[in-house]
C-alpha cells in the first residue's frame, strides 16, 4: 500500500487520514493525537467566539508541533427569527425540560450572540493557521483571496458534484465529498428543496471525476475495508468521524458512548431538531418530540440558539435522550480506545488486505 | 483480479455481475445478452400474470442456454383501498392527462386484477428456474421450503442489517444489499415508519459481517472502480441497473434515455408517487404533481394499477414528464450500448484497474 499521493503532500501528512471536525465531541487532546500519528487533525470552532477560537488553537498548539487543520462554518447570518415561534419553541422545551426533570433557564433571544467566520478568519491569521476546512458554504470572495494569497490551503465540504465545482471555482485547494451515510450536519448549500441525500458509492466517483483537486471521502469510513473502498472510487484521503466518538479524547457523555455501541445501522436519521439545519443522529426523545408536533422550527443558528441550554442541562445529567447524538451509518461499535490507538488500527488493517 | 468466490460457484458463472431485474426496462434479450457473456441475467416478473410470467421465460430460453433468475415482488396483496382516495386519484389524473394532452381510460378499481407470487411459483416450478431473486418481503414458509428442497437458490433483498438477518434465517441462500444509491423501487420491508436510507459503504461491509451467505452489492455501480470498491467493502458480487438504462436491449423509451444522459448527481429522488412505494427515478411533472398536492398517495399495489394506464399513454406519446424514470444516483451518462458491451467493458475496466 502506497499512501503517497497528491492529498498527502499538500497536507504534508504521512498518512491520508483526517480526523473530522466534530463540534462538542472534538477535543484539542484529539486534533493533537491525529496530528501526532502522521494524520491530519481538524479542530472545530463553528460558531464559536474569537476568543474561544483562540484558546483552543493555541491549546492544540500546546500538545503538537504539526499542522492542523481549523473548520469554520460558513454561512451569512440571518439578521433574525420570528419571535413567535422561536417563543413557542422555547415553551415546548421548558415543558419537555419539566417532564425530563433537566433544570436549564430559556435565554432572551436578543441575548443570543452569532459570530462570524470571518471574525474566526482574523484570529486564524494571527494563529498562523496554515489549512483552514469549512462547511455550509463558500467564503467569501474578500476572504478567500486573503487565504489564498498567504498560501493557506481551503478544503471545502460538497454534498453533490454542482457543489464541488462551485467551490473549485471558487478557491477550493482540496475538496471533502461528504456522503449521505456521515453523521453529525449535512454540508449542503446550494439546493434547498431537494436536500442532497448521495450515497459515498455514488458521489466519491463523480466529484473525482469533474474536478482536479484531491478528495476527500467523508462518511461511513470506519475500517481498512472502507479506507480501501473509498481509494477505489478515486478519493486520495477519508474523513475519520464516528470511529472516534467513543475514544478516550471525545467529550460525548457516558450515556451517548454507551448507545454507539447498541446502535443498528438504521437508527441514525436526518432531523432538523437540534439546530436548525439537517444533521444525522441516533434517535432519541428529543428529535421524535421536536420532529412530531409539526411545528415550525427555527432556522440555523437560531433552533441552535434555543436548543443550547437545554442540551447542555441534559448533557450535565449523563441524560441521552434529550441531547443530540450525532452518528454516521457506520458508527454502531465505535471503540473505547484512544484516537491514536484507533487511527492507527485502521491505518494497519488498509496495509493488512490483500492486494485485489 | 480473480473474479471466482463462492458466489460464483453457487450461480455458476464467471464474473460476479448480475443484470439488475428492471421491470419494465429488462427484456428477455437483456437477460439473455448477460447469461450468455457469463454474468447473471435476472428476468423481472413481479406482479404480472401467470401466462406472461411463462410466455417471458420461454422467450428468453429461446435466446439462451444458460441459467438465469427469475425475479419476484414478494408481498402479501392487501385485500382493497379507500375507494375515495382512489377516486380522487383518478380524478387527478385525468385533469393531468387532460392538461397534458395524453388520452388514457382510467379502469374501475374492481377490475384491477392483483396476482400473488405464489401463482407465479408454480410456473416457475413448471419451467425448472433454478434461481429466485426476491424484493419487498420474504417467501412464506411453505414457498420457501418447496423451492429449497428442490435446490433452487434463493436471493433476497435487504436494505438493512436486520432485513439481512432474517433473510438467511428464512432460507435464503444469497442476499443482495441494496443501497440507498440504487434506482426504481426500495426493497425495504420491516420497518415502515423509517425507511432505511442507508449507503452503500456502511451497508455493505456490516451485512457482510453478519451474515454467512454471499453478499451482492446493489446501488451505485457503473464501472471498474465501483465494482472494485463494492468487493473492498465485503460484496461477492455487484448488480448493474442503472448502467443498463440505455442499453439497446431496454424498453427504455428515447426520452427516457436521454434524459439519463443530462441527469445531475442530485436529481433522482425517492418518490411514492407512481406505485405506492418509495421507488428511486428522475424528477418530473408527474412526481411533483402528486407528491405537493400533499394528498394521501393509495398503498402499492393500488397506485400502481391507478397509473398503469396513465404512464403507458405517456410513454407511447414519449412524454418523460408523466412517466417513471426510475434512476440510481450513478445513472448519469448511461451508456447506448448493448448489454453484452456494457458488461463486458464493465468487466475489462475492472481487471484493468491497480492491484493496491
Amino acid at each position: 500500500m502506497n499512501w503517497h499521493n497528491e492529498l498527502t503532500r499538500l497536507l504534508k501528512i504521512t498518512y491520508p487520514l483526517i480526523q473530522a471536525p466534530m463540534l462538542g465531541i472534538t477535543t484539542p487532546g484529539m486534533v493533537a493525537a491525529a496530528a501526532n500519528c502522521g494524520t491530519l487533525g481538524s479542530l472545530p470552532v463553528g460558531g464559536l467566539s474569537p476568543e474561544r477560537t483562540a484558546a483552543l488553537i493555541r491549546e492544540t498548539k500546546m500538545l503538537t508541533d504539526r499542522p492542523f487543520a481549523v473548520n469554520l462554518f460558513v454561512y451569512e447570518i440571518p439578521p433574525g427569527t420570528d419571535g413567535t415561534a422561536a417563543a413557542e419553541m422555547q415553551q415546548q422545551l421548558q415543558s419537555m425540560a419539566h417532564d425530563a426533570g433537566l433544570e436549564y433557564d430559556n435565554k432572551a433571544l436578543s441575548s443570543f450572540r452569532h459570530y462570524s467566520y470571518q471574525e474566526q478568519v482574523q484570529v486564524l491569521l494571527e494563529e498562523n493557521i496554515r489549512i483552514v476546512s469549512f462547511t455550509f458554504g463558500i467564503p467569501d470572495e474578500t476572504t478567500t483571496r486573503t487565504l489564498n494569497e498567504k498560501g493557506i490551503l481551503l478544503i471545502g465540504t460538497a454534498t453533490s458534484v454542482k457543489e464541488a465545482l462551485l467551490l473549485q471555482e471558487k478557491g477550493s485547494d482540496i475538496i471533502t465529498a461528504q456522503g449521505i451515510e456521515a453523521g453529525g450536519h449535512r454540508g449542503s448549500f446550494l439546493d434547498k428543496e431537494y436536500l442532497p441525500e448521495i450515497g459515498s458509492i455514488s458521489l466519491i466517483p463523480q466529484i473525482a471525476d469533474r474536478v482536479t483537486c484531491p478528495v476527500i471521502a467523508a462518511g461511513g469510513i470506519k475500517d481498512g475495508r472502507t479506507v480501501k473502498a473509498a481509494m477505489a472510487l478515486g478519493a486520495q484521503g477519508v474523513q475519520i468521524g464516528s470511529a472516534l466518538l467513543a475514544s478516550e479524547e471525545s467529550l460525548a457523555i457516558p450515556a451517548y458512548k454507551a448507545a454507539l455501541q447498541q446502535m443498528q445501522d438504521t437508527d441514525p436519521v436526518l432531523t432538523r431538531s437540534f439546530s436548525g439545519r439537517w444533521a444525522r443522529g441516533i434517535r432519541n426523545a428529543f428529535m421524535e418530540a421536536i420532529d412530531r408536533t409539526g411545528r415550525a422550527i427555527p432556522e440555523y443558528p437560531w433552533q441552535n440558539s434555543l436548543t443550547s441550554a437545554f442540551r447542555a442541562a441534559a448533557q450535565k445529567a449523563d441524560q441521552k435522550e434529550y441531547t443530540n447524538l450525532w452518528a454516521g451509518q457506520s458508527a454502531a461499535g465505535a471503540p473505547y480506545l484512544s484516537t491514536a490507538t484507533i487511527l492507527q488500527q485502521i491505518i494497519r488493517e488498509t496495509e493488512a488486505l490483500p492486494l485485489f
